[in-house]
């Protein structure tokens, strides 16, 4: 069935799978110190145009964030995001495992604002019993977020500009990075990220990755990372397997090019959803579409298409996600448009 | 430079590869609800003869191991492990990072000995102040062991009758499990150990796969296996990546063919070895043979081949792992015998 | 300088120095095995018409909310507690220390709704992705709350039919239940309670004890009580203390009879700040008196008495905390009344 | 019932009680900010001779390591320390419970020996794959041990000359330390203490006081110290009980005079085992004796006098603690006298 339930649905884009089979039978060092994770490091720290940059690979999303937030916290420091982050409601308590709260802000099209975070830290630092509260330590933000939403260049700035006024690290998720840096009208370069924030991770496993994240450390590192890496279960043997991917995906701009592909697709399939009468639940310039149908036509949808049901803002309706990838073709978004029914 | 530094220097096996590469643009679910996921699954329990089990596939070992023992203890209780397991010396602390205590029995060739095991429950149970001391819960094996060696039936036997006389899970872990399958002379079969014990992983990282390891629960697993493995940041998007891979390994019995194939190939090195006067360290029937040599011959050695330096004995000695894989040819060790040197 | 600051500022009701003095050469066993717990154990469970529960001491509060709730926690599992809940503000991140969400709700005058846990119950179990995400596993909630309002018989109830239909244990934190319990109009006696929880504790060290709560299961406990105990720091050589403590707290009603002491005094208290024209901020029938003042005022009345500041509402006003306790005299009143101006 | 099982039976000296009771209706600050904490502190620094030093004052003794050890330890750092240290048989896994390894080294008599700590250090910062294990983060010792030895100056100098060697701070546990001080031929004081360890506990619950432990650290202590302590649940609110406890057994040299008090007669008890033939298991200079019984002769005294059981050397024999304290009077010994017998 035509599915577009999500990015990860597909392997890998082939030129993946290639690699790894050109260089299956070379013998190379484990625990990612072989020459491929040194290359792709390499490559995505000119991307970055951050020299200074020291890259890790990790395998997924959820590992990412939960060792990038206890390398980055204190113990009696907590990680602000906002309330729709994934780290906030989708990760199993990853977070809280490792010992710290998220403190969650409100969420204003799934973004944080540096207003709101502001008032926070004023207000924490200004309280008389600071000192029996968690500490705002850090601040969480994905690019795109979980509503395919983007941070301009300057919103990313101004929060940028409260957590160096506090002295507390800027992270960004980039689990759809390609995906936000490829959309029509952003003005934020991964340059100007990599300088904006202190440290973020560039997402594999949803840019045509089998598996794999890029965490990007601006500055320096905590000391001994590959056994914090370890000790949270995160070191693979096989570390040429993330080394090799991010290799060919920071080759001859293939990360930027995927995240283009999926965007203009996803641009159309939102004009084919408008032009039949469907309407927006959130307006996203990315690769994730959501939509809100009645609950007779989600269901209708259903049996012809898969898609992701994401919620329910009332008893008759539901907002559902179609998202394109790396992988989908013009002909899906041909096949999907036969599927949809004009609305009134 | 020829190498038997590890197991793990290649890629994969080609089966893997090609099975990826047909299977890549198949559209399937994610968090290892797939199919191939799934038809793994069937396989390895019906290699285990044991239809009432449940597996589950994670990533690494150290990953698998610490998910194992969290699971399985209770919140004041330790796993018991021998002083050379390598949850004890060489996953950073994993386990203590999850709240438990690694409780170490001396090591006898690598392996814990039964006697010690009960004489540490009985005076355990016996203590009257047992309320302020850690709880042995569970007791941890790997088979083949960090030295390469085996567990017989009865010794396996012993162990687990301990275990289920105390009530507490025996949890082996495989991380190189193909290798002791095939040695010769073992008489444990695999669906041995799945009655012996009661969580197991089967090792694919190190036998042919790019990553992944089968955790297998012989019983009934705890609740909300997912969100527990998703809070250990163990959850991959694309479960696909290691449910084909193990489809592969469990299909026509490639995962214990691998598995002969490098010990043999062990075995014949070993030989070779012995033929030239070198001594053997410790003498395992399976993929890895530790070496005697003294330093003079170490550092000639590694000017030519690497291998893995494993200890020093004394001043004057190094003990050196040599290990053969799936990937290893009778080639290499033609050409490892004309480094060789005889000795006095 | 006279001070309502808070109710822990002397040090403990004279008849348990006397009886700290009395039994202070009885040779006692340690880790709370002495008499005198199991006596005031007794008592406790008489108190709550519990007579199968259990009775464990405590030292402090965040202590016994960090150990209850880890206690009835699985490792995926979070609290539910209002926003304003002490284990969600004010404990420093106790809580997500032994890796647990505080799952917040809306506060209404300090207080959870019911339909709000309906509401976030039924709509996490419908979810599709739940397993992706924290489980409320089980209700915090205090009485009186950290704004000093009560809940009634008819909400604790209806909060307690919500846990039960989901089988999630209630768990009330009784800091100040004594003071509750003395309300005027309050229609909740501590048998009640104890039905309608599972797990209580009743706060000593605010209520007249130099330190100590007692922590309440009103069914079975985990196993290795002790243990957990001591692994969380919590278990003190010379249990007596506490135990002598609550003996006399529960004996001849010593612990009623203070908070109806200390909430008598605070209804004077509130009468005389209303009748000098004072605001409320959040009307409370317990010993904590919320009081909305014009900042100038505010810095007046700190020049001559010890408060609480507990907010800022706006830019002009501050609210701030006067508490009475088992120590305040009608003479300290006197001399407050004496300090306030009227106001218009 | 005659009884010498430990030096925590009774409750605590009189002055503390007196001082309690003087005291009782100041009204004091919470949370160890009252001016009798800072008094204890001070009197404590000038004891030590450390004005630089600070302290905090803490409930018990598995909370004081508990919380010291955290505090000292980086995520992947392990705490070294004796076998028989009591971190690492008898606080139920508490350091566990916080992540951290207790790393165990053989104890002689009870002790931690320089050398054995030099070779761990030295061995694991030269082995290769040290990034894949615990780091030796800090070392603990118990003075006096868990067997009532002691170390000598030299002893103590050598451990300290290693850890700043290797620049890891030295943690010494003194629950029993009055009883190390007041020691025959010791040739160690408390400011030689504090000038060689970087932190250390001066215990108050087994030496006089109802409950309490005296955290000293020597230079400056991490950040956030109150919100830390607050974390572990260790922060009273009635602080003054701590205070007010320290301050009077830091007055007047009380401490040091019930040290020397106990172990004056444990000495006098000592001669009298010897005198009858009894044989010491090992030979301590404080306040616990360690006495070698057959078992028939356990049985009978333990119908007639209270002691600890310790341990099982043989299937015919029984080690056996006699403990003497502030509380202990040269009648009890007398008594005891009458009830021991000639041995042969």
């Amino acid at each position: 069935m035509l599915s577009f339930e999500n990015d990860y649905s597909e392997g890998c884009h082939p030129r993946i799978l290639e690699a790894l089979t050109r260089t299956n039978l070379e013998q190379l060092p484990g625990y990612g110190t072989d020459h491929y994770c040194a290359e792709a490091a390499e490559k995505i720290k000119a991307a970055c145009q951050a020299p200074q940059a020291q890259v890790f690979f990790i395998t997924g999303g959820t590992q990412t964030n939960q060792l990038a937030i206890d390398l980055l916290l204190h113990p009696t420091e907590g990680v602000v995001a906002a309330e729709t982050g994934h780290v906030n409601t989708h990760e199993a308590g990853a977070i809280e495992y490792t010992g710290h709260k998220v403190m969650p802000l409100p969420a204003h099209n799934g973004k944080l604002q540096a207003q709101d975070l502001a008032d926070l830290l004023h207000t924490f630092w200004d309280d008389a019993s600071c000192e029996h509260m968690v500490a705002p330590g850090m601040v969480y933000l994905s690019h795109p977020t979980e509503y395919g939403t983007l941070y301009t260049k300057q919103e990313l700035a101004d929060i940028s500009a409260v957590c160096r006024r506090y002295r507390i690290p800027l992270y960004l998720d980039g689990a759809r990075l390609a995906y936000g840096l490829g959309a029509p009208g952003t003005d934020l370069t991964l340059p100007e990220i990599a300088q904006l924030c202190d440290v973020l991770y560039i997402g594999g496993t949803k840019v045509g990755a089998l598996c794999g994240e890029a965490l990007v450390f601006c500055q320096q590192p905590p000391a001994r990372m590959a056994a914090r890496i370890k000790q949270h279960g995160a070191l693979n043997a096989k570390g040429r397997l993330l080394g090799i991917q991010f290799d060919v995906l920071f080759t001859d701009g293939l990360y930027f090019h995927l995240g283009r592909h999926a965007v203009e697709l996803a641009m159309e399939m939102k004009w084919r959803f408008l032009a039949k009468g469907y309407r927006l639940w959130m307006d996203s310039p990315t690769n994730q579409q959501f939509i809100l149908l009645e609950d007779a036509e989600a269901e209708r949808l259903a049996k012809l298409v898969r898609y992701s049901r994401w919620e329910k803002p009332d008893a008759a309706h539901t907002v559902v996600r179609f998202a394109t990838s790396w992988a989908t073709t013009p002909e899906m978004l041909d096949e999907l448009d036969r599927l949809l029914v004009a609305q009134n």
